[in-house]
């Protein structure tokens, strides 16, 4: 399969640059019957929406997503579901000197090699711009999902230095970091305003759960949940790290400690994250992934040009200082998108499976 | 796809249980005119192989492995090779204890939830054991890798508490650990000794390295090459983390400090561990992945049975008291396996591109 | 993956309903530096347009297509090409009775039973309008042959009762039948003429050549090449059945008359149609398809409603009388996206095969 | 994906080469709980398997097929099945001759230019020995179906000039033809027999029906049911056509004869061979599919040799004189893996879906 589709049996195929005309995702496999309208997804567009805040890119886009097909009568209809969102603001400037110069940490230098040309217009195919459908297609699956009485959120879990521990969901989409802990606010504020003084930009974590996820999704060996997630969540752009449950912190952990062992009355811990040999396990499936701090900043840096002559490099334009910010939507987005899809591949082999053994909750 | 085939190009097949008759595999997409014989696979199944070291599990397979087609005159055809390694070793044992039971951090839940039934010897089909099969078919894209001038060598980076940084690839499979430090060995030893004694598993990272890779390999914006080597990596048994580069550390990184400047001699650091944009830079792949502690411990735990009721359970048997021991060969298959793919699916595309911009290693 | 993607390489994946706002394709795989705007598309979208004759449907549509991405500077990228048509020509009128019924021979019966719901307007995405999407997906895969000398040309070799066997190129475009046979036209303009006043359909016989195409694309043993022309072919609206080369004619051919000799100067004949083994052979590619008459016609006819009482059904609007008239360009599209996706297969795996051993042409 | 691999989720992927030690399958996706043993899978390869009648090839294989994973207790676990059939009489002989020459009509020229080099002992890969693993996976999914209720079956439709109409299914496991008209077995002997004289083959035509298969099974618009039918039995060696229900004859059909009206007693006629739109109608499903005479023949023909020089080739050896004779259960086998997968991939998408309108059979 070619690289812009996502999912093997709910597929979600995108298309689109930064300064073209226009972002189209076709969202196929979605069982009909599904309450749909283009105000179900705006709300997510929303929460991931530009220029919402002074902490991320001023570039002003209504992200108007309008739905072209496969939904009849407010209803999905089975038939493939095409999303386009058209660009509004993609101010022509002059592009001459970007244009044969690689920007350090950027996609320029891979993509001039991989492709040998690329829309270098605010980053082409490689911006994050691209991004707002995954957020539209996913809150389809996010809805299919909350049928089935599935819920994925997801907050920032930490930014630079600052750590963010979890308080209450409430709230978190109430600031623009997606933090859930109000107490931090005023840290992240400032926090910001120093880095826009220092001209720099910052790594953030985010965390994402799912709830209500049935046991029984993930097909091993090789497509287990996991692996499926990993490859989900680490596609995202400036995204370096992802783990799932102790993650890492279960390099230095005994056996004895890292085990969830059960009871009658549910799990004791959740180290798995939810996942137990590459399957759901009903406990609520947790996620976290690192995002590498923004690269276009307007400190210069060393760099070359297509000739390979050294230069100096300054990035200009609207960005965000932290690509984590507005990162929490795309996840949870990522994260439903790969439960859909692995519910659906679940029931096609095991729609007849039945056991009498209880399902166990986290207790 | 089902989730037992790997790769979109170059696919590997796998199946076998831990205490059936065998394990098999096709491997599917290999390019004709490579040298190859059932010797070439073996150095890498010795390396992975059960009972080499007193600090792995005491179980005895000879992991021959047979190639059954796909080769004619010692050269690949560009037909599937399918691949065969008979169990030996699979002791039989009661199970009936066992049969009804969940162990603690096992895949014994989650397969019943999903399956409805299961071969419980030894674990069937969710046992390490299907590993093998991985390190038989990462040997073939080694050696095709190998050709181009990819080199794919992976260390133990920690264990446990013990962290072992890289001092040279050169001893390291000298060590039953893969450790790159020889002056850890007699630490590494004594630790897991205690653990012995102490009737406990711990944890491990592995770090996996590829060098010599050309740019350009990677297809965003899902198929990113950093998401597909997530996908693999957190695919391998225990695995619970996987990062690229810099990975969680860029989380507290500035912008300033993370991106990778570019000169004409070279990059000046590898934060980006090799991939920009989901598309390899030319620079060194790193990967680090994250390994559970085994849960098969001889400690009592809580657990319940399939009807829901609480039981005690002890994990007899033979087991890894740390599954990170074996891993890095597996890791270095997986990561050989998506380079591979990913080399396929780049010249399917792209054959024809060419650009005079010289490529840079690292300074 | 979902059934709205065609290709592995060269995938293109459509949307859109008959009465919908949009028709919509990406086309995800394109090599990057192929010269490529709207009116290399609109050429094709134009000769399979309704309207352009009196004998297909009167529904005017402009079949205007616009490119929103992947395209920059006039050369595809490779990143995914996204293709828009608007439907301007759908007429509002009363779908009340046509709505619990099914039309014999149409898929309101299938798609009813298989969704549950469905955009009754125009047939909605089971519609013929579909189509449209496909050829201009395959006026790109058209071009990217072109350059590599492959020409894919296709012409009606029969309407109802009327063979018209091939007499040259010249012309075919020239008449709405793709007939290759002036001599032929008036016979045509008649039958058709009749059957409007009969308020019947016809069926009709496509064939479509493909020149040029080097020996290697297929993908035995499953994804022959001349069963990925099959699927391809067999997924058009209304195709009851697929031939290469003599096809069912070979049924009662004797081994010695079949077998297409080799001589240094070339074949000496083309039963294969130029597929041997699944794998192309340098031969001209020749495939048959067999169109079905329109199920919609004016004559009344028995069927049932969805609770299953019998019902009279007279199929009213504006309809072709015979769908073989306008799918010869969309047989080309099938074609070449076939030939397109197995070229770029062919040379991932062996783009290093080199033979010294002559192509042969046709003698 | 690559070509060894047919299906989407239920999949089969082959290996194995005519003169090889084994051939070898892998059945991934495969339901849990069904009853399974190698007994199952050898009914139908004693069907297909050569040396049966003096009207086949005279080679000698048992066709021992060993179940080597994925069935436990006499039960499917819902892993991966690996099958494993050893090849026990390839004979070994003089290929010095063949090795460097091109048979007409054979894969020789093809795979030559597609790979480079062949393993050439009894045609390697290209052979129809590989369609043995189609049978054994396709009786896998013939049980599954069996249980839904749905029925696979075929039988020979003409033998060269000799029209073989359907009778009853009694019997046509009788006879070495599958012939489903007793009264014509004494001039299929005679054929047959005059053919061997003559040193020359024949071609054949088969049918294959599906009974009991509901309606909603194919994918629009890419993925149909009859569109993968095709792909399925035009992958078949030597197959050169396929249609479905009135296929070719629908070309001079008028649509008021064509279209199969519904009652509420049944649909009244079944030209659409049990496809509307794609998919399937509840009709039987109806698929013939046309099968060119074996090449390889001792009448001396005119071929090249990869020098390009001028040959004279005579293909000694053992082989069957109409490849058409062992085909129906290979063709029963394709048609089963295609039913199969549709299945599930229909319930991925629509298990929820329920209309009270009722499923008409045939009248």
């Amino acid at each position: 399969m070619s690289g812009n589709t996502f999912g093997t049996l709910f597929t979600v195929t995108t298309a689109g640059e930064s300064h073209g005309p226009a972002l189209v995702a076709i969202v196929d496999g979605c069982p009909p019957g599904l309450p749909l309208e283009a105000a179900d997804l705006q709300r997510d567009l929303d929460r991931r929406r530009p220029g919402s805040s002074r902490h991320t890119t001023q570039r002003r886009e209504a992200d108007e997503v309008r739905i072209l097909s496969g939904v009849f009568e407010g209803m999905t209809t089975g038939t493939p579901i095409a999303l386009l969102i058209e660009n509004t603001d993609q101010r022509s400037k002059d592009y001459s000197k970007i244009k044969d110069q690689f920007r350090p940490a950027h996609a320029d230098y891979t993509y001039h090699h991989k492709y040998g040309r690329r829309d270098y217009r605010g980053g082409g195919r490689s911006s994050a711009r691209e991004t707002a459908m995954r957020v539209a297609a996913g809150a389809i699956a996010k809805r299919l999902l909350a049928r089935h009485g599935v819920q994925v959120r997801g907050y920032m879990s930490r930014l630079g230095p600052i750590e963010l521990p979890f308080v209450a969901w409430e709230g978190v989409d109430d600031n623009p970091f997606f933090c859930a802990d109000p107490s931090k606010l005023d840290q992240l504020d400032a926090y910001m305003e120093q880095l826009r003084r220092d001209q720099d930009s910052i790594g953030a974590e985010i965390t994402v759960v799912a709830e209500g996820v049935p046991p029984g999704l993930g097909e091993p060996v090789f497509d287990r949940l996991d692996a499926d997630l990993a490859h989900a969540l680490m596609g995202i752009n400036a995204v370096k790290g992802v783990e799932i449950g102790a993650g890492f912190a279960s390099v230095a952990q005994r056996g004895s400690e890292h085990r969830d062992e059960l009871t009658p009355e549910g799990f004791l811990s959740n180290n798995a994250g939810g996942v137990l040999g590459g399957i759901s396990s009903g406990q609520p499936i947790v996620a976290r992934l690192a995002l590498k701090p923004t690269s276009s900043i307007t400190t210069p840096g060393r760099s070359i040009d297509v000739r390979g002559q050294a230069v100096e490099v300054i990035t200009k334009g609207r960005h965000d200082p932290c690509v984590g910010i507005r990162a929490t939507p795309i996840a949870e987005a990522m994260m439903a998108l790969t439960l859909v899809d692995h519910w659906l591949r679940h029931r096609a082999q095991n729609a007849d499976v039945h056991v009498d053994t209880p399902v166990l909750g986290q207790r």
